[in-house]
């Protein structure tokens, strides 16, 4: 059986304004969230792969509910391959389910029926991931495109770049605006976006501000300590080579929430 | 004229149970306070040296309010050098200033007349520091020792050692234990810890949390971005070579303030 979560309504109406609109949108991008919990020293997890547990027991409930509330729901293939994630909604009376996303520009995941996100697709607690990727998914045998497509998934293939501003070094990278207009044509008119840290530094980079229209982080009151996975996007420079802030929210606030804060806030006005 | 800063009551009443005991306590130490403030990422500031305005003016009274609840103020020479910072109370009513304490094992600062925390001292608007230091002050120049001197201040020689937890490379740390210690001597019964990056971190080390009373951190809704001096102590593993959390808060609490968030807790129960 599925542990179905509850979140407080007094709760969910405090989130209601940096959630899309129920209605569709005048958008012709679809509306993201970015979404994550950290700790103070705005680690993701204590190292690369190993899944940490960082906010409390209602953070799990608004994570879900916020699922509920989005399209879709997109994280790096790399979160994938660590936590092996349900990725689907948990929150009594959802009305559907989020379409994972998975980003894998050089599919490092080969689908197994044992995968968590499979085993829910099968069992119809969730739906089966779309897979992006900068590999031509024509030269992949057929097994693999089939086990991922008779589970309700599918490969896209997308246009990569290695000169994308996150600066992958010599690794595909794929634009986000290319990202979000496939996604949008496929229908998604909501995504909210999970992880990990490469694909939440590359979002806050400034060149892709105007596609994030909501930010929802969740702080642990910890310091897991150096070398952990770090959100902290690229560095800025002004004209005369002097740092300057990537990024300041504006809309802010903030809500104490069990031993945890949520930050809520926009990119850009 | 120096400008008054004023902290609104209800924030002090907030901020209280935090703060230093009016009456003398039990303790055999100081009463030690920890605070700093930092971006989403951990910052203290975008670049060693690089002077940052991160939170917003409410802040700036908080700090001095604070500063007035506390006999001595604590930062690492490297704050001094880059900031030339007043180290004085301009909260409006304080009745007396706070001792300056500058953490300098090697002594790279050279008192001069003209900086900021000398000056205040001569104009009556604040104390010359103490230095500790791991030099022995007696090889130094009498007219050094003396214009700190003269200015109310001094050096205190302390028992530095190269194998502390902080991990220094070869370079004099001193033991908290020790400064506590020789400060708590000299009558100073509260100790404000304000930075920088090198002294937080070594006090977030577990060797050290049992000297901690309480923790005060104002995050503001900013990303640094990459290369900024980070808090985040050093790296802890259990006994099987897993990396663990460094410290967890207790006793948390959570006030919003203006675009930014005070966090208040303890270190140890």
């Amino acid at each position: 059986m599925t542990e179905l979560l509850t979140f407080p309504a007094a709760s969910a109406t405090l989130l209601e304004p940096r959630l899309p609109p129920p209605a569709p949108t005048s958008l012709s991008r679809p509306f993201v969230t970015l979404t994550f919990a950290t700790s103070l020293d705005s680690s993701l997890s204590l190292a690369p792969g190993v899944r940490t547990r960082l906010s409390g027991p209602g953070s799990k409930a608004m994570t879900h509910y916020i699922r509920s509330r989005h399209a879709a729901i997109l994280i790096g293939v790399s979160t994938l391959l660590a936590d092996s994630p349900a990725l689907n909604c948990r929150i009594a009376g959802a009305a559907s389910q989020p379409r994972p996303v998975i980003v894998d520009p050089h599919l490092r995941w080969t689908p197994d029926p044992a995968d968590k996100v499979l085993e829910l697709a099968r069992l119809g607690h969730g739906l089966a991931p779309f897979v992006l990727t900068g590999v031509d998914t024509h030269a992949l045998p057929a097994a693999r495109v089939g086990l991922l497509e008779q589970h309700g998934g599918k490969y896209i293939s997308l246009a990569a770049t290695s000169s994308a501003p996150p600066g992958g070094s010599g690794r595909m990278r794929f634009d986000w605006h290319v990202v979000f207009d496939v996604l949008f044509r496929e229908g998604l008119s909501s995504i909210m976006v999970e992880g990990g840290g490469q694909i939440i530094n590359s979002l806050l980079d400034p060149t892709f501000h105007a596609l994030v229209d909501s930010i929802i982080v969740t702080i642990a009151p910890t310091w897991l300590g150096q070398g952990g996975v770090v959100v902290s996007p690229r560095r800025l420079q002004d004209s005369a080579g002097i740092p300057i802030p990537v990024a300041r929210l504006s809309d802010v606030s903030w809500h104490p929430f069990g031993e945890d804060v949520v930050l809520c806030g926009k990119l850009h006005p």
